[in-house]
C-alpha cells in the first residue's frame, strides 16, 4: 500500500493566489461590464528588455543548426551566465562569491521550496509574519510543522510578527532557531533591511549555528544606496547565508522562469549530534550540488542565453529602464493613496505598497470593498500570515495607464 | 545548529555521467589529437524541428510585445499544450486521459525526483536492476533506503534483475511493494514491455494498492505496433499508475527542457493504517497540485509554445523524421556490431544498444578499453546497477558519421 506524505494533508486550503483568483472570476461573471484592474498578484506586465529578445532569437538560432545545438547543458548552469552573475551581483558590490558558488535554476520558487531537501528534520524555522507562503506551505509539506492552530498559523515555526508597531522590522529571536527566512525588500510590506539589522542577524546565525535564507529577489528595487542588496555584503554570511536571486522581478523573466541561489562553500550544516558531542559540519554546497544535478536537469539554454544579455551594456541600461518605471508606479502609489489618506508602508525601495485597511476593516473585507466598488484587484495581507491581518498589498507591476486609474478609484472610496 | 538531511550522506560518491566526463577529460587532455566519439550520455545530436524553432521565435516576440507579454502561466502548463498531448498521446490510443490531468514540466528528471515529494516514509521501493540511476538516488535522499552494501546496492529497496537470462523482464515480485519503477522503452536495456508483461504489473498493483512510476520517456522509438507506447493502455493503469513523458528524446529538447506528468484523479495512495485497520484513501492528484503549485512556477512560456508546436502536422512529419534517423542510427549500431561478432540487444524500438562486454570484461575495463584503443566513449553498464556489470550501454543519438566511424573502430577491435 503506497503511503502519502501526510504532511500535505496538514496544508490548510488554498494557496492564496487561487483563492484571489476565484473571487475576481466570480465578480467578473457577475458583472461582466467591469473594468478590472489587478493591483493583487506580483506579475511583471512590461515586456522584456530588447538585449533579452534579440539574445533569445539568437539562443532559439543556436539551436536550429546542428553545428551550434545544444543539448544537455551542465545542470548548475553555463559559465556564460554564473560568471557575469557573480561579478556583477557580488564582486561588484565587495561580496567574496565565486561563479562556481552561483546556481542557476529554472526559477527561486522552485529553489526557495527545493532547498529544505538537504535539511534534515528537527530543525526549528523561524519566518516573518507577513511573509511569501511559499516559505510556510514547503515547511508544513517538509515535515517541519504540526498542525494548523485555529489562528491560522502552524505549530512548530516560530512566528516574527513584523507589523507598523515595530517599524515592520522583527526583533531577533530570544530563543535558538536553526534556519530562518528573510526577505529584503520584502515582500509583502515592502520594507528593507539596513545594514545594522542584517549584521545582528548574521551574529545570531553564526553563534546559533543557523543558516539564513536571504531572499533578495527585489534588490534591484533598492535605490537607498546605504542598504545591502546581498547578504555577502555583510562579513561572515559566507559562513551562515543562502541567498536566492531571481530574474523575475529585474528584467520580467516571470513568464521565462530563471533564477539562481548562492550557496558558499565555506557554509556548513550539522549532523545530528549524539547526546553531550556537537554534530560534525557538512558542507551544504556539497548537498545542494548533489540535489541540483540529480534532481534538476539545468535551465533552457535559450531562457540562460537570454539571461546573460541582462549582464551586457544595453541589457543594464534596459533593466535599469524597466526597473525605474515600475519604481515609479510605486511612488505614484504612495503618494496618491498616502493623499488619499490612507496609511501606506513600503513602495520606496520595492515594488510593494503595504496599506493599512481603513476603519479597522479585515483584509479581506478591504479586497472585497476594493473589487466590487472600484474594480480593483489587491492582495489581502491576512494571506501573507496572521500579522498581515488589517493590511493589503498593492503591486507596482502594471501599466502607467491602470495605475493611475486605480489610484483615482481608491480615492473615490 | 541547522541540522542536513543525513540521507544524503549515504550516496555513494559520484553519479555516473560526471565519472564518465572525468575519465573523458583525463584522456582527452593526455592525447589532444585522438578524435573521441561520445556514445556514452543519451543527449541528442540533431538540430529542433523547424517547426518548433519557428514556433519559439514567435514565443519569444510575444514577450517583445506589451499586448502578447506572457508573465507567471499556469503552474501546470497551458491548455494549448495539455490539449494536444492528452489527444495524440493518449486519448487517439484509448487511453482515458483527460487534459486537466497532464502536469507540464521543466523536464521528466525534475519530475522523477520530485514525485517523492508526496509519498510518505515506509514505503517499499522496487527498482529494475540495471536502472537510470536518479530513480535510486532521489530514494537515497528521501530516507527510502539503508546505506549502500559492498555490493553497490542500498539496503531496503527490492531490485528487480533485468539480464539476458530472463530476456530482460524482471518476474513480478513474490512480497509486496508499494511504489515500482517501471522505464519502458527501457534505459538502459532498450527492451520493451508487452502488453502481457504490463497487464501482470497493473493486476499486481491494483492487488497490493501499490503505484507503478512509468517512465516512458522513450514511447516514441516504438515502431513494434503490438507494443503498449502508454501504461494507460492497459485496462486499470488509472487507479494504479503515475506516467512521466519528455519532450528531450521525442523533439531534440534536451537544451529547450520540457516534460509532462501524469497523475489520474482516480489514483489514490493511502494515510498510514493504524494497527488493524486500513489506511483512507487520499487522491495523489490533489497532493500532485498541491506540490506543483507550491514547489513550480509553471514551464517557460517560450518552451510550451515550442513544445505545441511538436503536434501540428508540420511538427508531427518532422519529429517522425527525426526519431526515424536516431532509428537507423541505432539499426546500424545493432546489426553492425552483432557482424563484429558482438552479442547486442534492444536497440530495435528503443535508442540505446545494450551490450554484453566480450571476454567477461567489466564495465569499466571494457568502457576504457574503449575509450584507449579506439577513442570511444560509452556508458558502462555497471553505472546503471549491479546487474548491469558486463555490459555496456551504447546510444543512438548522434552523427551517422559519427556512428558509423564508430562501429568500423569498435569492430577492429
Amino acid at each position: 500500500m503506497a503511503l502519502i506524505n501526510e504532511n500535505y494533508l496538514k496544508l490548510k486550503a488554498g494557496y492564496l493566489f487561487p483563492e484571489i483568483n476565484r473571487r475576481v472570476k466570480a465578480f467578473a461573471a457577475a458583472h461582466p461590464e467591469a473594468q478590472i484592474i489587478r493591483m493583487g498578484i506580483g506579475d511583471v506586465t512590461e515586456p522584456l528588455p530588447p538585449a533579452v529578445v534579440d539574445a533569445m532569437h539568437r539562443g532559439v538560432d543556436d539551436l536550429a543548426k546542428r553545428e551550434t545545438f545544444h543539448g544537455y547543458g551542465p545542470e548548475q548552469g553555463y559559465d556564460f551566465l554564473r560568471e557575469p552573475i557573480a561579478k556583477n551581483d557580488f564582486q561588484s558590490r565587495g561580496c567574496d562569491i565565486a561563479a562556481d558558488e552561483v546556481f542557476i535554476s529554472d526559477g527561486s520558487k522552485c529553489d526557495v521550496g527545493n532547498i529544505l531537501d538537504i535539511f534534515g528534520p528537527g530543525n526549528r524555522i523561524a519566518i516573518t509574519d507577513p511573509v511569501y507562503p511559499v516559505y510556510v506551505d514547503t515547511n508544513v509539506m517538509q515535515g517541519n510543522t504540526g498542525v494548523a492552530t485555529q489562528k491560522g498559523e502552524y505549530e512548530g515555526p516560530l512566528y516574527l510578527c513584523a507589523t507598523a508597531e515595530n517599524n515592520f522590522t522583527p526583533d531577533l529571536p530570544k530563543e535558538r532557531v536553526d534556519i530562518i527566512y528573510l526577505c529584503y525588500p520584502n515582500n509583502p510590506t515592502g520594507t528593507v533591511a539596513t545594514r545594522e539589522t542584517l549584521t545582528k542577524w548574521v551574529e545570531y546565525a553564526r553563534k546559533n549555528n543557523s543558516i539564513i535564507f536571504f531572499d533578495a529577489a527585489y534588490e534591484a528595487y533598492i535605490s537607498d544606496p546605504n542598504i545591502p542588496h546581498s547578504i555577502y555584503e555583510i562579513a561572515g554570511a559566507r559562513e551562515c547565508a543562502i541567498e536566492f536571486r531571481s530574474f523575475s522581478k529585474l528584467a520580467g523573466f516571470t513568464g521565462v522562469r530563471c533564477g539562481f541561489t548562492v550557496v558558499p562553500k565555506s557554509l556548513n550544516g550539522f549532523t545530528k549530534p549524539a547526546a553531550s558531542a556537537v554534530g560534525k559540519p557538512v558542507p551544504l554546497y556539497n548537498l545542494w550540488m548533489r540535489r541540483h544535478t540529480t534532481k534538476f536537469n539545468g535551465a533552457s539554454y535559450i531562457t540562460q542565453v537570454g539571461a546573460a544579455a541582462v549582464y551586457t551594456d544595453a541589457g543594464k541600461a534596459q533593466v535599469r529602464k524597466l526597473i525605474d518605471f515600475y519604481k515609479e508606479n510605486a511612488r505614484l502609489i504612495r503618494e496618491g493613496l498616502t493623499k488619499a489618506g490612507l496609511k501606506v508602508y513600503g513602495a520606496e525601495n520595492a515594488p510593494y505598497a503595504w496599506i493599512k485597511t481603513p476603519d479597522n476593516a479585515t483584509s479581506w473585507d478591504y479586497f472585497d470593498t476594493l473589487l466590487t466598488k472600484v474594480n480593483v484587484v489587491c492582495t489581502p495581507g491576512s494571506g501573507f500570515g496572521t500579522a498581515g491581518e488589517g493590511y493589503i498589498r498593492l503591486s507596482a507591476f502594471n501599466s502607467r495607464a491602470n495605475v493611475e486609474e486605480a489610484i483615482k478609484r481608491i480615492s473615490k472610496l
